[in-house]
């Protein structure tokens, strides 16, 4: 089995535009973390940025994961729920805010290292634009690649990962897709900058995300970081229980996983809005471990000899044999 | 177990807009009834129009569904591939070709009687518009309604299931949604019309298939008449075998429509543009089967129960566990 | 010239999932109040429940609207941000939530009363569902039917114009396309209770506009009660500057509003997260105004033979000579 | 004024799915030729091979582009509708069919230069998948660019512009949006591999294509090589007169495309189906070059600043009071 992890703050309250004080009520830092150790399988956890760590309380966040036996998987900086952020962050116009950034990127990179956690996933959600003839694409699109660069040179310690997006907060982001990604990561150039596929973000990206693992490992020469899961209609971010909507595509993901040598962690993404948040992250975990127990050396190379022979009637036969009762 | 039918098209050879004579050969006709009296379960056959049937040959059609055992469950009155129809055909501008269209119907209609067939399903695929101002929405919209009446009302015997397409091959198609059409179907106000959901088409309107089954049954009062699955992206009628992309919503369509009383056929329409469609029929058939095989008295209180609680994690684990091995 | 309006609220912050607080600081109400009396044209003001006006403060919103010399176009019950509508409001599985939501519902109507406004925009944003097998669809969507009818028959003097839209904050809603709407309201059977479209809600919906209105006021009988204006990449409500990414739709809508004898409000309904709020409103404002300047008796005349002729090309040369530079 | 250019066989016979042999009748070569040259501003020519010309017609072709005054400006190698493609050309699993598609790859090679034509416009629509689980996305990605490898190296004389699109006929094209298709072109890595932007294929993969632009210019060093320009509604090619839908990204489109110094054709690429083909290429070129004259080097310049600022109201206000009466 890969190793399973997820996100804090899915644990907690979540809101919407319509109900900004959200859907739940506030529960105490360590009972999320004790909630998320009580999930078989889960042995890491990732931490976003003033929502659920800051260089006040890292150390003592540090201790709770310690006791609940719980690895810090990486940090997610928050570049986007700073009212400073609002025009941009990384990729901001303004370069007192873009300076802001890095020196608060850098400030996530001490965290992690005081963590033991050797991983950033960047999401840099403001970063984009919304209307057309609202951005210097060429200027602002550069001034995105240099500040990560300048952190990641400044940090050749910590990974960085590139969590692309099409839209959401902005309807168009600078880190769109694997491809846009991958070829910002290409042009800062540095080995420890790479990408983070979240499933549900390349759904709405249309994105077959087999592919994208497959372009991320291959063009980039192993460049696919880590993983976010979660489930959606294809036209937004739902973020919902793994296996909700969609079933086969997680079946290939993982043998493609497999096959391409990723070696990450395998971390739950969600947003239970309205939801038991530990049971939805549970049952995420428990689909795609039931999808991964079944991956075998044997069914690996079935599935090799499927994707050659490329008979849509027959794989199709295979899933429903190989995984319904 | 529901009685299952296949449209007789979907065995033979099927084209697109860039190679016009086909992915496959020809076959004979009799070859692709036999072919899908070959497949378990399947009862009926669906003729389209021209493609299928027509006067000259409807008698000699009879006689091979005979032999193979095969009922006729509905003509497909060809409406979409004449060129006369290009710009319309029930809704046609040019009351000539909206007259060319009535009679033509009433064609259908009696190689229906003389199959012994008692339901016409019309996808009026040519009826819409592509652009911006190119419809006079309320007159169009009314001669639609007007030609389906007349056909309807001279004959009480046949019952009329309108199949929804919100697009292509027009752009915007005056028949698009569940309810659009059963607002069409109650205007006309006449028994004998209903309207056929197409799965496929209910997913890229957005619907979720169960409520439009719901609406359709409540506010209708039955008029659901027909149905036609398949599978696809959500975003272009891909036409694919059932099950390919997604799960949990055909278990729910297969609940809603024993739940509704529905009691016509579980018909396929598939374009298996490559694929061994023998082969990409019977895969559907049995993903159907396999889901309705589940559906025991039991069962059904148990979604019922499930539907009432509306606990999404519960229900998520109620389909990993009754489903997946 | 047709009566225009804004929502108080799209001057005020503006909030999302990641930015609870907002993205602007917030500005005293009779700001807000002056700010919409300052562009040219807006004579009418719609008010959020709870966001905009409560028991509490209604008649001191009745002053400050006086004082600047604006109507009161609507009120829209805050039926979407308190916590307890989470699962639904007025089709809540909680009876005791639904009535909660009627008796709510019928305080607006109250302040309604008090402020002479004679209109409830009904947009039940909690109700409708988010997983496969979460809701029983035929018990909730009669429980919302029911709610509507209760508060409908016992203010007669009031209009009640249910708004639909496809989805957010739950994945898919219950009032959810124009069509569907209109049943329900047709299933209701009290001639105060019609329909909103926003421009928006119908653009994700995958509906033509304007043929949403021909259907609302044709099937309907006038059953098009109000308007709400913005614009979208089609795939979100992005809360947009009309104008800002379509323009054709826009002129075939303002036409078929006449066309219909559409005699209500033109609203703006946007979410200016970072723009100058008064000036996004102002150019919306504008934006239909340059189109609606030029729907004179003649041009009228033109567009009914266009829209007979359905020459795509003829209309598009139309369109550029019309209304371009 | 740039180039202006139009694909011949947008001016012939047109078909889809369900009408096989076409809206329209077929009309001689010559008469599709004299068309274009009828269209104000349109100095050449895109010939689709197969459809327009082979081996056996390409002298007499050239000569009637001579008498009609027109250049090639690139050859479409029929990699699409030849049936021997239907599981894949130049990606095919069976390497005798990649063998065929190189060869006749190089045979269009041959055909643009006897025809003094330096483009070849690589759109592989057959090459990609339908099904979960259909294709080895290593092996097949990577013969697909062996196999342009192959032909761009033997013919260095000759810019091979390669289109992608995200479907159709597949449902997922390996050379699907501008990122992935930079990315081969890159690991091709020859200086006479670059990429051709479909503005209607960049809409549906959810591109703004300005930002495609600016991304294969400057990532790419100038691996823009090539234009296609129509409209459509954002989730289907449907091939649309540009601005039929659409209007401010045209203007940010074509701002960039000067800013990025592309100096190569803008060519029509539509299907009007039911159309008069002439007057629809006719609008589009119309309505660009409506656009582009307002370019003037002040107007290059107030863009410049407005990009810059990120004021959406302003930019607005500047698209309204540029471009409209």
């Amino acid at each position: 089995m890969s190793k399973y992890s997820v996100i804090l703050g899915n644990l907690g309250n979540t809101c919407d535009r319509f109900l900004s004080t959200g859907y739940k009520d506030e529960l105490p830092k360590e009972t999320l973390i004790r909630q998320a150790s009580e999930i078989d399988g889960v042995e890491g956890i990732e931490l976003v940025g003033t929502w659920d760590v800051s260089k006040d309380n890292v150390d003592a966040v540090g201790e709770m994961l310690d006791k609940y036996n719980l690895r810090c998987v990486s940090i997610i900086p928050d570049h986007f729920s700073q009212k400073r952020w609002g025009r941009g962050c990384l990729a901001a116009k303004d370069p007192d805010i873009r300076k802001q950034g890095l020196d608060y990127t850098m400030e996530c990179v001490e965290m992690a290292r005081s963590l033991g956690c050797t991983n950033l996933n960047i999401w840099p959600g403001q970063d984009g634009y919304d209307y057309t003839l609202q951005s210097h694409l060429i200027e602002e699109r550069g001034w995105m690649a240099e500040t990560i660069r300048k952190a990641a040179e400044a940090a050749p310690d910590i990974k960085f990962a590139l969590e692309y997006k099409p839209m959401e907060p902005r309807n168009f982001s600078f880190m769109a897709r694997a491809s846009d990604t991958l070829l910002m990561a290409k042009e800062i150039g540095l080995d420890n900058v790479g990408v983070c596929i979240d499933t549900g973000h390349a759904f709405i990206a249309g994105e077959n995300v087999s592919e994208s693992i497959v372009i991320l490992q291959e063009y980039g020469k192993n460049k696919l970081f880590h993983m976010h899961f979660n489930d959606n209609y294809d036209n937004w971010d739902d973020d919902m229980i793994v296996g909700s909507v969609h079933f086969p595509r997680y079946v290939e993901m993982l043998f493609w996983l497999k096959e391409t040598g990723y070696n990450g962690w395998y971390s739950m993404d969600q947003y239970p809005y309205r939801e038991d948040a530990q049971g939805a992250l549970r049952e995420s975990v428990m689909f795609l471990q039931m999808i991964e127990s079944k991956l075998t050396n044997e069914v690996m190379d079935q599935i090799r000899n499927i994707v050659r022979k490329g008979d849509a009637v027959a794989s199709q036969r295979w899933l429903r044999e190989t995984f319904f009762k």
